[in-house]
């Protein structure tokens, strides 16, 4: 059978395109794949790890014999590295992203792309898979086996339905679920289901650090609770940093209405109010195990 | 081998004395361990799943022949029931318990045991090992397995170094480790590393319970780091709210701490400051691999 592609070009190789160059090779989704970064040595790990067929850092090099190119960078790069690609994208190449934010990625690239003319296409996608660590030392190439993928097509008559339907088909051959939503409506979602909860991991171990004085004290009596509820504090500083203020505005609108909530539990406990504690923890678990039984 | 204890009497069957039940006749500790509680039913679960060899309603039966009695109830119960079954305690009796706030459980029985001047015995433990699960259905014989036992002994002159001594040897046959710290600090240390991130939990699901509108959608797209940032806010409500009040000073200390440290992110993620942001994220990251790091 025919690969789904002839050459995939991949920018940045490290967990996240690192780990889809080894879906791609194992399920035989394209003929050739070219790893493409500015960082040599890290490159050649991703090449030794026979994620990627070949390297190079000259990026129109890379892209120019490309039939899909995937951004694999961290959010901010994607559409400065867009419009450095451009140049050397061959007629009909498809481009697509995994970024976690999607509205101001996809408005920037449409805009620019209306005002081109060349026949280029970008949908954008996000992947959620991922994991504390960073780095193509962490790639597998099972990351992304049975997770959600996000795709967020622009306004319908911004894109080829037929351009639509080969990404998809991408993604599901990596063995993703499939989601289309609007790029904005994608950006609150994953701001309250996946940015407030690392923002507020990241607060909640400063506090315990604060609290603990560097005398190693506190983590000391640390439960499985304490280990859970902070496993994404161990994210990438910068990448997180990134995505707080790529994903601004919907984050601090998640935010306000957490403090609403942490107001409401603080008022409930300061006027000892056993009932409507139990009530605002009871919704919560309500919740909670609503997610995890929709999910079985 | 003589077990350590003749009879172990546990006050309440649910998942934390139920398991007890169980690792105690794995390990023979005792040659008889009877259970105590209010509802029949759940007497006789534990009774079928051999966690106790005896069952009873009548707490003053239930604690007449024991040396030691473990009172394994929520929190708010502890202090009551000491005191309803004081008149009943054998001479040279050890009391212990479960509960997971101290201070106020260990200065309470202390007064009172200071005034009896019976020769009873009572050293607060707090084994941290838990489920989000409850009930006696969900206890296992190897919940405490390599779990932490904090044990509050009260201020020097008043106890007896051999009670402590077989008090902790108690807990390290249940193969827990064991670790003593002054109530009042255990308090604050608990606060901070178990019950803060309980609050906090069910204050981001409540978050997003609020922003889904029960609609479900945004839980479609959960991933597993809302799955882990969230699952202790599947806990028992009741015994939550319970544990919040009898620790609330120590509590809102933690929230505060916590607001404070809600706000330096806000602001830095509102004035578009990365390097900030990062440094933030960056020292979370720290603490909490150091922490994960001194674990293996």
């Amino acid at each position: 059978m025919e690969p789904l592609f002839r050459q995939i070009s991949i920018i940045g190789t490290g967990l996240i395109g690192g780990s889809l160059g080894l879906t791609i090779h194992k399920k035989k989704l394209a003929s050739k794949v070219v790893g493409i970064g500015r960082n040599p040595d890290k490159l050649d790990k991703a090449l030794k790890r026979k994620s990627v067929d070949e390297v190079t850092t000259e990026y129109s090099q890379g892209v120019q014999e490309a039939d899909l190119v995937i951004i694999c960078t961290p959010v901010r790069c994607i559409v400065p590295i867009f419009k450095e690609i451009f140049p050397y994208l061959p007629q009909g190449c498809i481009v697509t992203d995994a970024g976690s934010t999607k509205n101001s990625i996809v408005q920037n690239i449409q805009n620019y792309l209306s005002q081109s003319g060349k026949k280029v296409y970008f949908i954008g996608s996000h992947p959620m898979a991922g994991s504390e660590k960073s780095g193509i030392e962490a790639a597998q190439e099972d990351l992304y086996e049975g997770s959600l993928c996000i795709i967020t097509p622009p306004a319908e008559s911004l894109y080829d339905p037929q351009i639509l339907k080969r990404i998809e088909s991408f993604w599901e051959k990596i063995r993703c679920r499939i989601s289309r939503m609007e790029p904005q409506k994608h950006d609150l979602a994953v701001a309250a289901i996946s940015h407030l909860p690392h923002l507020v991991s990241a607060i909640l171990v400063n506090t315990v650090s604060e609290m603990d004085n560097n005398s190693g004290h506190l983590f000391s009596i640390a439960s499985s609770g304490f280990k859970d509820t902070t496993r994404v504090a161990s994210g990438n500083p910068n990448l997180w940093s990134d995505i707080s203020l790529e994903n601004k505005e919907a984050l601090i609108n998640c935010l306000e209405i957490f403090e609403t909530q942490l107001q409401s539990f603080k008022k409930e406990i300061l006027s000892s109010n056993p009932e409507e504690i139990s009530r605002l923890f009871e919704k919560a678990k309500h919740y909670r195990d609503s997610m995890v039984n929709s999910k079985k």
